[in-house]
């Protein structure tokens, strides 16, 4: 039962109530999504404080869940906290104001967010089955918009046709601001997808991914519009990236470090040679947020556990010229790495 | 030029050194968007500070513009907080983590919220034009969809639609989670966009808005699917809505307060006995966020101004059964308000 997340994290805490305002930990606590609201848990239980907007929706939404729902009270959401002895609170996810308010009410704050880091980094069943739902339509929107790729199409047209496929085949809406580059574009690591048109032989990098009842998911591929017969270079980069790529899914397991996670990729394009162009971390967790715990980072000592969700995305990047990125979102099951996105990464030529 | 705001928000707070991290302020002082950076602001003058990512976007996009763009410290972004007297930083954008971490580094800290409020608040030149191109956008989604309606599609079909025409007509993306109400779901002010199908004489609510160059646009619309002729109590409902909703525009004028500007809707819906169904504010500030100051509500102090951009959404719900809400972008011109979102507002019966 949902009830169970927030008086899971209350009871590691040891506070005598729990508060939390953040919008993605209220959805994790009540699987209930808004704009606005208060969850405080105490011996009393968890009531979701939410104003008018929300009441009727949210009220229906967590009937029989064991989470009560109610108006916020007059002197605002922060009154809740008043006369708690030990209050706790996500110092992480919290405003500094927030934080000052709740300080006149409580005789003492504790931080609550490596509770929140520890329980939703290991996801249960039903998140699992929603981020992958979110793989699912991604992959299907990618090999869709294959056959849509056309010369003269400009970068943000590509990302609304895949939108459009990703919205189509059931998301929500995307998980971040899709980015697509076309040719040189893809050597910028976050490119601003505009309006560059596609040209015979460009390479086209996607990153891109979709969410499915509040979950995400993450997936890159880098590709051939045609082959122009210039793209030696590219193909060679490109299959280290694969192999690189690859070998984190072999080699990454249970209670490995973010950094060991990090240098099984990293390891096999500094044998090419590569490593100075992969400028940025292996991998990051996914879930709710796109960008969560853990951290597959060179100096990054997060441990990594059966149910975590993370992205494997080595990448290379050669200023003005251009980039490969191979992305997939991927968990940990029985120890290993189970792949969750799982288009062809084999180099493809339209 | 751009480095101009964050001067002018520095030499207001009247502190050695100013602090921003949260995304939205970023991009407002500097005109570049990413998920990672600080920017800080001493007498030597503006720096933009952001990791390997962005380095070369930011630094190319910044060319001229007076900001200096730099890869942050070992140390940390907080780090460049070392040693000032007075530390300005936006209380109600950082984190109490980031605050507890600042005050370790800083002898005061000042809070430069009311700064970016106000400066915030009124839109430039530029702004404007990006506000005006998001509602133009989304006007002719809007309008382009109403021929898309088909029976038997599901909201979620329907906002793929509208989502993939914003984005086609050059939106960047939606500027919040599309809400498409069929029949009852109208009811509920923020109805979950669902597999609910659109069967013949169906109400549709559609609140909708997309992103232009970083700036948002809000709209919404209520009208009917065929008449079944059972709609006599939604129609004089709607009339009065939309009455409410042009009292607005006609009243509403420079330095009035966000309470009587609400006021100037309410009291129409009073006047027909619906005031006690108008259960959330009259609307709100736009700009980089879909929700910012000023706030058009019965207790709002914040005072209008020309240059501001704000919705004008009046809107009834009988909950279980249907509701109406029609809503416009809108600025304040010269002391009176002019439209930016101006699809038709008559009854759409399709």
């Amino acid at each position: 039962m949902i009830a169970q997340r927030s008086q899971k994290i209350f009871e590691q805490t040891k506070a005598d109530r729990l508060v939390v305002t953040a919008p993605d930990l209220r959805f994790y606590l009540t699987g209930f999504a808004s704009s606005d609201g208060m969850v405080v848990v105490d011996d009393g239980g968890t009531t979701f404080y939410t104003d008018s907007r929300y009441l009727e929706a949210a009220s229906k939404a967590l009937e029989g869940s064991g989470i009560s729902v109610k108006q916020p009270p007059k002197g605002g959401y922060i009154s809740l906290a008043e006369g708690s002895k030990k209050l706790a609170a996500a110092l992480s996810r919290i405003t500094a104001e927030e934080y000052l308010a709740l300080k006149e009410k409580a005789a003492e704050i504790v931080d609550c967010t490596p509770a929140f880091t520890e329980a939703m980094g290991v996801k249960d069943e039903g998140e699992l089955a929603a981020i992958k739902r979110a793989c699912k339509i991604a992959d299907r929107a990618f090999e869709d918009m294959l056959g849509a790729f056309k010369e003269g199409m400009t970068e943000n047209d590509a990302a609304a046709e895949l939108e459009y496929r990703m919205r189509r085949f059931g998301a929500s809406g995307p998980s971040f601001e899709t980015i697509i580059a076309f040719g040189e574009g893809s050597s910028v690591p976050h490119h601003e997808t505009g309006s560059r048109k596609l040209k015979f032989g460009d390479i086209i990098l996607m990153d891109f991914g979709c969410k499915w009842e509040g979950y995400c998911s993450d997936c890159t591929r880098t590709f051939l519009f045609g082959d122009d017969k210039k793209h030696d270079e590219f193909k060679a980069a490109y299959a280290h990236v694969l192999r690189a790529h690859m070998a984190a899914k072999e080699k990454i397991a249970e209670n490995m470090t973010g950094a060991s996670a990090d240098a099984t990729a990293r390891d096999v394009l500094k044998e090419a040679g590569l490593d100075k162009y992969f400028t940025h971390s292996l991998g990051h967790g996914i879930g709710i947020n796109i960008h969560e715990f853990p951290r597959l980072a060179p100096k990054s000592c997060d441990i990594l556990k059966n149910g975590m969700v993370f992205s494997d995305e080595p990448g290379v990047y050669f200023e003005g010229d251009f980039g490969i990125r191979i992305e997939d979102s991927v968990t940990l099951e029985n120890g290993r790495v189970v792949s969750l996105t799982d288009s062809d990464k084999q180099l493809i030529i339209l």
